[in-house]
């Protein structure tokens, strides 16, 4: 088509930086999976019933329950009728009146400050002092759309070019492809590290080392992220490895991002989640002084709460002049949803030991964090058994990323349809099988080495059938190709 | 303070987009506002016992009442107990369950496409069909957390440099500062054409004509905005004036965005909201293949759901090309908020005539929209009765932009305290008579002409107060300074 003369806007001066985003967990797979269920729903004969959707972290639609006291406090802003309703516990009806009473006018439809409403950034601080029994500063706490939200904001601050070169931003490899995708579109250099599998993915400071040293020909090395616990890897980072992480970042005036999105969802017998706040301050002199960014969100943990988008970014140590900059460029945007802001809440003052909700809550809470320490076991050991398969431990988040080998002639049979072996896997997987992940070349991995990333999330029943067809899909493809 | 070498991330390695960005409606004004809430909380004395904060288009913090049935639906969807309870009508429910089909695992946690809901999307499009009289295929339908995200994605497109020089944007002087704070923000060129307060604040496209060609040195001119109704200045084109900006897009190549908002808020007995869509389509060929994208927010109208983070794009014939990459850049963000697409749905799928929850509705949407009208005829009769004052009708919109003329004294003054005239002005009316209100500096006016924004919002009442303390203020200020 004759896009160039006959719109304004074309492929060939549109943004640069968006032609190339790309971001895998919602990228082909999901396409064809989505044009599948349509086929299905068409009545299109299939090896299969339907489509098992493992490509994301969403909980809720994989059957995961929201948590009962989260929706009940939600409704109680929304409508504040059913104050007078007798269903409604006391003790939510009591966060939400203090949740109405930060809200203008005594309503959720009002903007609030761009930084979030104050009484809640409070119970954001008073959450992470808990957490990690170190202060916090509530005027340190940004009330976010979602952690995406807040990591975009926090990146943009160093879109900046010194010398010609561009900002380098340090990545795990493998990552969540939205940092890649983040960095792509503000034009920043991706320094990519790679985890260390044969270390339960790792983080090592000689690799760590190597990557930056040969990104500083091409950029200009300023910050350093950190997913933990790991997405899509799943590991939790031990105290020793976050301590050698932190004094690396300290040794490169590296600026650090610690997105710990997963905090909640800690499963290994011998794993704990240390937050790098509270790692960075008990290192004392100079680290305590370093430059953090952490990230916390409503979507993941026992909670799930995806699509009400809501999360919070705690800054510390920031410079005064450019945390006053960042706080100014967030009010342009007005504020973050005043509803993710109430569930964020909930989230970070849930109810007490002796509150009415209390029993019900822990009761949900621990149901599926249980449910998902189950899972993440099943999801392990099942890939483990198949042929060519090997699988680390999932810590932690709420995805397996197993290794797997690729016969020659299936590693041929891609090259010839222009392929990624690991692409051309995943596509056979859902044509044949119905189940969609995400290949590992989405998410970035050893040159030569092939994975894919699935959740743990489809409920107990789902993941063993599709676990299931994993494995007689497996079995027939290595057949086919050995 | 030594920031440099202290701090990684300092003032002068910032982005130096974000340092130089500016957003008037939460700027210095409003912060000192906040400074003197607090002082009066404090029991500090000062002339005035509450401050009036008329600078931000907020209904709810003012008292405007939320609409029934959307918070009904909002409720429905979040806790869906309450599915079972009788105070809520059963066409309120029948909404509900159908945004829940729309949502995987039925609940409003999980992630949606990135676009939206599709059946909110249908909804939207069936919405413009009959606004219109013109057909809307869903397809071109983007939800979004708001129309300032949404505008920000589109925007986001042009980022690109041609022949080293920067994208350059229209926008109308006077200007919503979000504009104006974005472009700094993407390294834009901001072609700023002067509208005409001498003709109700309508486009001159001679004027149009001038600021283009004087930019076309310095810059590539891509896009222009156009906002209508028009915010600061509350002016409702007239089909006659919507077309002469059409073909002058048309001749000069740009890709046009209208930011129609306030498309609900109309006062003027002889003015009549006419979307750029359907004035473009029925002027046929070969406009009606022009590119553009409309924009419109659940945070104005009669509901005034700010906090709520919902609204939509329309882009009409897009590059199918641009299309899919617009599409893909917006995966990465995941999905606009769901409780925030709800409300979007309930807003463009109203109860019908006959519907159980129909009289309510109506007759709250009225209340809201006459009252509105009543309130913009009493601000801008106030403030044509002061000295020196003159007000155009606000025809539409939430706000109203008086010019004013200075003693030369006053000039003087906010020249010593190194103040634009205009902000001088707006500080001694918050010290003195605790109403916030942004000066016209913020948004832009003919240089030597001073004006302020205040919003209509505040309820009749207070708006009467408001405007008597004004207008005793400006008496004294005038008094003061001649």
């Amino acid at each position: 088509m004759a896009c160039e003369s006959q719109h304004f806007l074309n492929e060939h001066n549109i943004n640069p930086n968006v032609k190339v985003m790309e971001y895998a967990v919602r990228g082909p797979l999901l396409i064809r999976a989505c044009e599948i269920e349509k086929e299905l729903e068409q009545g299109i004969e299939k090896p299969f019933t339907e489509v098992i959707k493992a490509n994301i972290g969403d909980g809720h639609a994989m059957g995961q329950i929201p948590i009962t006291f989260v929706r009940q406090i939600l409704a109680l802003v929304t409508y504040p009728p059913l104050f007078d309703n007798p269903i409604f516990p006391e003790d939510a009806k009591e966060r939400a009146r203090v949740i109405l009473s930060g809200c203008r006018g005594g309503s959720i439809g009002s903007y609030t400050e761009a930084c979030g409403i104050e009484i809640i950034r409070k119970h954001v601080a008073q959450y992470i002092e808990r957490r990690d029994g170190i202060s916090s500063n509530w005027q340190n706490i940004v009330l976010t759309s979602g952690a995406s939200d807040g990591i975009k904001k926090i990146l943009k601050l160093f879109i900046c070019k010194e010398n010609g070169k561009k900002t380098g931003v340090m990545i795990p490899i493998p990552q969540y492809p939205f940092y890649s995708a983040t960095l792509d579109e503000f034009n920043m250099y991706q320094i990519r590290y790679y985890l260390d599998e044969s270390k339960g993915w790792g983080l090592n400071i000689d690799e760590l080392q190597r990557s930056i040293d040969e990104a500083r020909r091409l950029c200009h090395p300023r910050v350093l992220v950190v997913i933990n616990p790991g997405n899509p890897t799943g590991q939790v980072l031990t105290k020793e490895n976050i301590e050698a992480i932190i004094k690396f970042a300290y040794k490169e005036r590296l600026f650090l991002l610690a997105d710990e999105v997963y905090q909640d969802n800690v499963y290994a017998e011998n794993s704990k989640f240390h937050s790098f706040k509270k790692i960075m301050t008990e290192m004392g002199e100079p680290y305590n002084k370093m430059e953090l960014a952490s990230f916390m969100s409503c979507s993941k943990g026992y909670m799930g709460e995806c699509g009400l988008r809501g999360g919070y970014t705690e800054v510390i140590n920031m410079c005064p002049k450019v945390k006053a900059m960042y706080f100014k460029a967030n009010t342009a945007m007005l504020c973050p949803s005043v509803l993710g802001q109430a569930c964020l809440d909930t989230i970070v003052n849930p109810p007490g030991e002796g509150e009415l909700s209390y029993e019900k809550f822990i009761r949900e809470k621990e149901d599926v964090l249980n449910s998902l320490k189950f899972r993440a076991k099943m999801v392990v050991d099942a890939f483990n058994s198949f042929e060519g398969f090997s699988c680390n431990e999932v810590q932690g988040a709420l995805y397996a990323f197993p290794q797997f080998k690729l016969p020659l002639k299936a590693i041929e049979a891609a090259k010839e349809v222009n392929q990624h072996p690991d692409v051309f896997y995943a596509f056979q997987l859902l044509e044949n099988a119905g189940v969609c992940v995400v290949p590992g070349s989405g998410f970035g991995q050893q040159p030569g080495t092939f994975h894919f990333r699935t959740t743990i999330l489809p409920q107990v029943d789902k993941l063993k059938i599709m676990l299931d067809k994993f494995e007689a899909f497996h079995k027939e493809f290595i057949n086919k190709y050995k």
